[in-house]
């Protein structure tokens, strides 16, 4: 890879084109997860269980079979087995067992809302009818939803073969601890005890959900002969292919996964939930299935981000200098186990130097839906607990807190909570960018507080794989692997016509089913315009390359003789020498001249960066009613470098959005008997429009020097400071500090009012 | 390219597996192009004219635009102007012109049912209704259908500036006639005046059409940002695309064009009528727009197979050598000029060695739907006359009709029409297969008669691109930018488990729309499994190669030190000699030794060779009624080598029943007002299953060496023999030589019994 071109002026980078997805969106003509419809399709319905934890005793579908209409039944036992599946994928088999039987329970239901039987008819109210008619007898069993009474010796358990992984020696019986992870250096305890001022505190909140507009659906197809076709939107078409095939025990290359348009998965939609049920069902009708989710069981059955109880404590010298930091968590995995921990333990005080710290992660099964991604999954919730302490030894220490955070904060060069170097990260340049910025120094009003909060996320590389072609006319199409959620399409396009030299608008971007393209990851880990735009980097220099050599072949020249400037190819010597030829040139005589002109690039891309933010943040809280409104919000963050600045600034403020909403309003509402009470949006508070102040981001450039553009991922890192911003801001305001989330009108106002 | 790999034993090719999209389509999951509608779709409909000629003095679409439901109407005056095309297109504007107009006509119609104008409505009823209130004022020019009547000096002129193309010095005033085109060798009249035997003949028939299952259909969706998406079902969805851009002046990218199951195309899906019809109604309306012609549309509007007017006269000396042969034939080309001539000249008589020839072919314009490609197209009619013709001169110089073939038959070396010498084709090899063949020798019974004849098409290679890439379970897929037709998919998924020698189940391949996979040429010509399998199997052998670097790579072995053996990479020497990776054990680990494995080629095939065919047919007629039946046919070919055995006896089989139809019953009738009469399946009458004998499919296999697997294109070869195999059938059974097709039941009984 070359090193980023940091001295060129760019033609495209950095610009602000005309989105290509957007009137296919605002005019309703785009096709997402639940429009597509096939001939002769049946319409799915799930029946899920009414209770929290419970063994099945027995599943009656036959009255439900033998309804006019109905054309297939599907329950657990219709996947394959543990053991069809270890011969099939070998080692990962319990986690994918994991996958099947969340798709439908087979001996036991784990959470309420838990599939356990599907209905394929010709009706969708034939369906439901027929969900009415199917009998499951349970044996209900005492479930477990929070955190501490689940790590209880007596607590029910979810699954008698769990043994915590990474405890060291191996746990000697079950527990609802999946794992365990734990990272530091130095001497903690000492650390703390020779700290001149330390602040200790408890941090809770319950799941939240991603909140995405379009709930799951899907069209699956799978004929006698092995071969399936699925049509749906998911952060990754290829991970809908890998799993599904996985759990049905079944080739790769036998499903063509079709992607539709998504709305929105923010890290909920790298999972399967309806395919491998539609296609159980297709099977056995004959027919293509639709399956799709209601909201309620969008909310009651996909993935939340887990709540948390987040244990801190965190010493400083008398001069503000961090000497230690401790931090436990325990994250809900719901009923399987999950893998935020790690995420979380790495992502809780990376960002300061500090010579002894410890942190600890514990994922904890309870009767709740899997927790899944959510948009920089794990640091959040951690984030929270520590910025939030940090504002408290701020002000024990009578510090800025803005300059607590530029004195310690991590450099290039200094030692992650893995103990690995960090790379040219811009955090500096984050905190230096607030210092210098007007909202920082701007006054508030009455009943206004100001808050801040630093923040950080890995991001990821990965495969990718683009294919790059040239029309006879020269204009030209990228195809990429990856489910265009943040523009990638016109980041892509982009960075194409960046190398190319040619106007934008004669490059276009699409994304390519799983047959038509090679392998690629999710759309997700913020990597998609760091990877999958090195792919288009690559092969957009290939077609550079492969339309030289045809112009010099038609020129009868030599490949040396011929040279790529300004969109075109110009001969520098003999017989043509100052003669050009454009790609439409090209293209035309491209059958004669050696066949059309196409490039692959097919990457795992390394080289990667993690991406700061620093957010400003301005509320003002209501006294009568505890109600907080964000007034003024600044988000500062290191993007490497913005190929589509309006994208970029879309993701800073998106990720602000959901952070705001987590930390002022959303939140699972469970009842006594363990159901969920808020199953919708009406009841499930998100912020709207008029709930958002404008949300100003501020692009810093610190280009990744492993990235040909610069390019470092920027759509998780929003979202990680805004829950301790909110709350320092709301401390600012009114004196007191709320450790739990949401901060809700009658949280606020109880704090407010301790006397009740 | 490798040299054909002639001396091993094959392990799939010339296998007969299921075929991939069998299960789809029994079971009516396929989708075709009728059956995709997207949301918020407009149903479209098309006004033609009930005139062959005429001038458009005006078109009010006032009272249809007003009608509720109507979102958009459109004319020719629609399209973009000549000029403007001129600017776009450069020198084929006047064809893309032609194009335009045959889709919507601007000042004249040319047809009975061209069309005029279009409406999109909110449903197919309110698009019909709205049709009859579009008022169209003609002026009613005199018309012309017929050959001759067309090149008369006084006859209607289609198009005031058509000057012969081909004719040196270009003529003086502009007539019917678009194109002759002659080749020849030596002196004709001296060639003919030597000759101890001469026939003299004159051959006619009128249009046939291809009668392809699944009428024309798409739906497209055009954004006011420029991009647009078709949905359409075609002999080649990059055609569709440069087509349609080329009409409507826009840039090929902007199109993504989806492709479709296809219900046959015979040639007759190489061209667009609706596209660009339903685009411009589409970005008229902002909605998408669905267009579908009905059976009747499809005859009076799409373009059927020339008719013809053939003169042949052959001469021979007394051994049976032919010595002179003299064809000329006129062709219908229709509303616009047409290509078929060229492919006539070429496809006359250049299976025979004959010193004196002279072959002329003419286009001649007339008020007939424009003429379309038709399997083989232009050779079936004049093989029809020069076969018909030399039986004529078997029996003159009372010489075996087989033995006077296999005497003058070309040799690989001879000169063919062009003067070009015929590579390794295998004619020979089918005349002595025929010769052996035990029909050949079988007795007939009363009222029976045997017939023979051969002939033969040029075939073709050119553009194809192939993605080949491998999951992370080691299975592949194949994608290739050509619609399946003739069985293509199962074709490539045996050429390319042959590379890599895993299992035919192991491979599945998909037809690619026009923005994944790099440009393809149409399927037609035959060139399918001969250019996109070569570049399968190029891109398979660089999978191969990939799969075996990696291999090493993970080894910590040299690539040198690995092969590819048995369908997995072993490695000969170092560390781990004689250890063994496979397929999944190397994608599995893929992402971490470089990322996904895939391989695009893109080439322009070169070294297609024609094909060679011979057919016996036995025919008994019934005397009281005329009527014909085919009671024993064989069809022998020159294969070069059976990819997929089954398909390609398909192909022979579907192409001599095609001719047995064309020879039979098929024929467009107009009556005297221009008019099409026959326009659907019961007056135009096609041969049904019961109306077949089983056609014994006979494939001689002489490799092509410039194929990696020795492939010859075998599709369209087959339609070329029937009709004078059934004519010197009929003529062998009755005495009495039938010189105008289709040899109808009233036909052969007005020649039975010729005092009427």
């Amino acid at each position: 890879m070359h090193a980023p071109e940091t001295m060129k002026p760019f033609r495209h980078i950095g610009t602000r084109p005309v989105r290509p997805d957007g009137v296919d969106k605002v005019t309703g003509k785009a096709l997402y997860g639940p429009d597509f419809k096939a001939p002769g399709m049946l319409w799915g319905a799930i029946l899920r269980s009414p209770h929290p934890h419970a063994r099945i005793v027995s599943i009656d579908t036959r009255e439900a079979e033998r309804l006019a209409g109905v054309k297939a039944v599907a329950t657990g036992r219709d996947f394959p087995t543990l053991e069809s599946l270890v011969m099939h994928v070998g080692e990962g088999a319990s986690d994918i067992v994991d996958v099947a039987h969340n798709c439908l329970a087979l001996d036991k239901v784990l959470y309420e809302g838990h599939a356990v039987a599907a209905v394929a008819a010709t009706s969708p109210e034939i369906a439901r009818d027929a969900l009415a008619l199917i009998e499951v007898e349970y044996d209900v069993l005492p479930f477990v939803l929070g955190l501490e009474e689940a790590l209880a010796q007596d607590a029910p358990l979810l699954h008698d073969n769990m043994f915590t992984k990474g405890v060291k020696p191996r746990p000697d019986k079950p527990s609802n601890a999946s794992m365990r992870v734990e990272m530091g250096a130095g001497d903690i305890e000492a650390g703390l005890a020779g700290a001149a001022v330390t602040v200790e505190g408890r941090y809770t909140m319950e799941p939240v959900h991603q909140g995405y507009i379009e709930p799951h659906a899907c069209v699956a197809s799978w004929n006698g002969d092995g071969q399936a076709q699925i049509w749906c939107s998911s952060q990754g078409h290829f991970s809908v292919r890998s799993l599904t095939a996985s759990v049905l025990a079944i080739p790769q290359s036998d499903i063509r996964v079709m992607p539709l348009e998504i709305g929105g998965g923010f890290g909920g939609k790298t999972t399967i939930y309806l395919e491998p049920v539609a296609m159980i069902l297709s099977r056995k009708s004959g027919r293509p299935v639709r399956l799709a989710m209601s909201r309620e069981e969008v909310f009651r059955a996909s993935g939340p981000a887990p709540g948390a109880i987040i244990d801190v404590r965190i010493g400083a010298d008398a001069d503000g200098r961090l000497v230690a930091a401790d931090v436990e968590f325990k994250y809900h995995s719901g009923a399987y186990p999950a893998v935020d921990a790690g995420a979380g333990v790495s992502s809780a005080i990376g960002h300061y130097r500090i010579a002894n710290t410890r942190v600890v992660g514990t994922e904890v099964l309870c009767n709740r839906p899997a927790a899944k991604a959510y948009r920089a999954p794990g640091a959040p919730q951690v984030n929270f607990a520590v910025e939030s302490a940090l504002d408290e030894l701020a002000a024990r220490l009578g510090m800025d807190p803005l300059e607590l955070r530029l004195k310690n904060a991590a450099k290039p060069g200094d030692p992650q909570t893995s103990g690995l170097p960090w790379g040219k990260i811009g955090w500096i340049e984050c905190l230096e960018a607030a210092k210098a910025h007007p909202h920082w120094s701007s006054p508030l009003g009455p009943n206004q507080g100001r808050g801040i909060a630093g923040g950080y996320w890995g991001n990821y590389g990965g495969p990718s794989t683009v294919n790059l072609s040239v029309a006879e006319d020269g204009t030209f199409t990228v195809a990429t692997g990856s489910p265009d959620i943040g523009g990638s399409r016109a980041s892509m396009a982009i960075m194409a016509a960046e190398v190319l030299d040619v106007p934008y608008e004669q490059v276009r971007c699409v994304v390519a089913d799983t047959a038509s393209i090679g392998v690629s990851m999710v759309t997700g880990g913020s990597r998609t315009t760091f990877a999958t735009g090195m792919a288009t980097v690559e092969a957009a220099g290939e077609v550079r390359h492969l339309l030289c050599q045809r112009a010099a072949r038609i020129w009868g020249a030599s490949p040396e003789q011929v040279q790529w400037r300004s969109g075109e190819v110009v001969c520098l010597s003999g017989d043509k020498q100052g003669e050009t030829m454009s790609v439409a040139d090209i293209a035309s005589r491209s059958f004669h001249s050696g066949g059309p002109i196409a490039a692959v690039s097919a990457l795992s891309a390394r080289g990667w960066l993690p991406g700061f933010g620093f957010h400003i943040c301005d509320v003002e809280v209501d006294p009568e009613t505890g109600h907080v409104a964000v007034v003024r919000y600044t988000a500062i963050q290191d993007v490497g470098r913005a190929i589509h600045a309006d994208y970029v600034e879309g993701q800073i403020q998106g990720g602000v959005a959901q952070g705001i909403g987590w930390a002022l309003n959303e939140t699972y509402i469970y009842n006594e008997e363990g159901r969920l009470d808020n199953p919708g949006f009406l009841d499930y508070r998100m912020p709207v429009a008029s709930d958002m102040p404008m949300i100003e981001a501020v692009m810093v450039e610190v280009p990744n020097p492993d990235h040909p553009f610069g390019v470092k991922g920027v759509g998780e890192v929003p979202i990680v400071p805004p829950l301790a911003a909110v709350a320092n801001a709301i401390k600012a305001a009114t004196g007191k500090r709320l450790n739990s989330l949401p901060m809700s009108p009658e949280r606020v106002y109880a704090a407010l009012h301790p006397e009740g």
